[in-house]
């Protein structure tokens, strides 16, 4: 039987929302190694930034923009039952260090969306993998750290250093690889934390990622 | 030398711009193939469509919205110059069908934007190849129909019977896979032309039409 992923979406363009490459290059390799997938995000507004300008631009719904890459098929996080599912993954973009978290602003001493630590907690309870693209790392060390876990955003230092105030170990990764905590069933790869990676490197760590979550799921 | 292709996009979601997965897609495809490439869009409002409702929203201009695709990398589509470039690709998505062309509205009787006429002539001009998806092959028909050249769009009669007013001819074509027309150098994938598809089938109808893209450029 397929296994069920459930993704974690934040809105669409990494710079107020899901890093649309790591997005898409997740749900490619899901219906790749046979698992089927839902979409979930925030129903919430947050300011949006203009990706040409990198100025404040409108208002956007967090759910309503993340229905972009996901053509529609979307629902509010708050409908995520860790029951229903085998795994679960967080692509990365400021989505996921402004919104579904507070780590962008505040570092380690920031919080995570109650929803999010909720499904994080959950999962991890329930023994079933978490990947993590990018900066979305930053997600399971806030709530899993203190269980000495181990993961990559790549290899900036100044990052690393402050995911291990959490307890989490972090170890370097280039940006086609990833790195899998067996025990705890986490995996990540660091993705666009390397700002001039290419779109098929980038594919090739989330590919990597994904077969190894299913495999364990 | 690495191959110097042009993306043309037209928005960021289906439903008012350009696919994203078809977009990603191209875009990997193009760095595994060992190709470079610039996006372009042009720079023009349009009433946006909520891809969650499905309802007119607010104005959105559509190379600020690719932008969001590409990470802030792209520039007006009056700056492509087929001279500075091996080949061109035109995602689908109703942005093609709208923003590009007046196709969605009018068929074959619909009118292509000017500045998509004359790059489609230019690059065609020079034999350089034009790689088109999902409904984006509708604009090469309007264009260059006439030189009897062969696409597809899947196997949507409806819109095949459409496109054959054009003088093009049209070929069934499964989502996985794609249409060349050596001759007149015009590569075409389906892509979401079949809703129901899922993104690891688009991405292999898509790595297919840049593979042969970029050897033949």
């Amino acid at each position: 039987m397929a296994k069920k992923v459930a993704v974690v979406l934040s809105g669409c363009g990494f710079k107020d929302g899901t890093e649309i490459t790591e997005a898409v290059a997740t749900l490619i390799s899901l219906t790749q190694a046979g698992a089927e997938y839902k979409c979930f995000a925030p129903d919430q507004e947050v300011v949006g930034t203009d990706h040409l300008t990198g100025k404040p631009s409108n208002s956007r719904n967090l759910m309503h923009e993340a229905a972009r890459i996901c053509r529609g098929e979307i629902q509010s996080l708050e409908e995520l039952n860790p029951q229903s599912f085998d795994a679960v993954v967080f692509p990365g973009g400021y989505g996921a260090a402004l919104n579904l978290s507070t780590w962008g602003k505040e570092g380690s001493k920031g919080s995570v969306l109650p929803q999010v630590e909720r499904i994080i907690r959950e999962f991890n309870n329930q023994s079933k993998p978490i990947g993590v693209i990018c900066i979305a790392p930053t997600l399971v060390a806030k709530v899993l750290g203190s269980k000495n876990i181990t993961l990559t955003i790549g290899e900036d230092r100044e990052t690393a250093l402050e995911i291990e105030k959490t307890g989490a170990r972090h170890e370097n990764c280039p940006v086609a690889d990833y790195v899998t905590d067996r025990e705890n069933k986490v995996i990540s790869t660091p993705a666009y934390m390397y700002g001039q990676a290419r779109p098929h490197e980038v594919f090739q760590g989330v590919q990597g990622l994904v077969k190894e979550l299913v495999e364990m799921a």
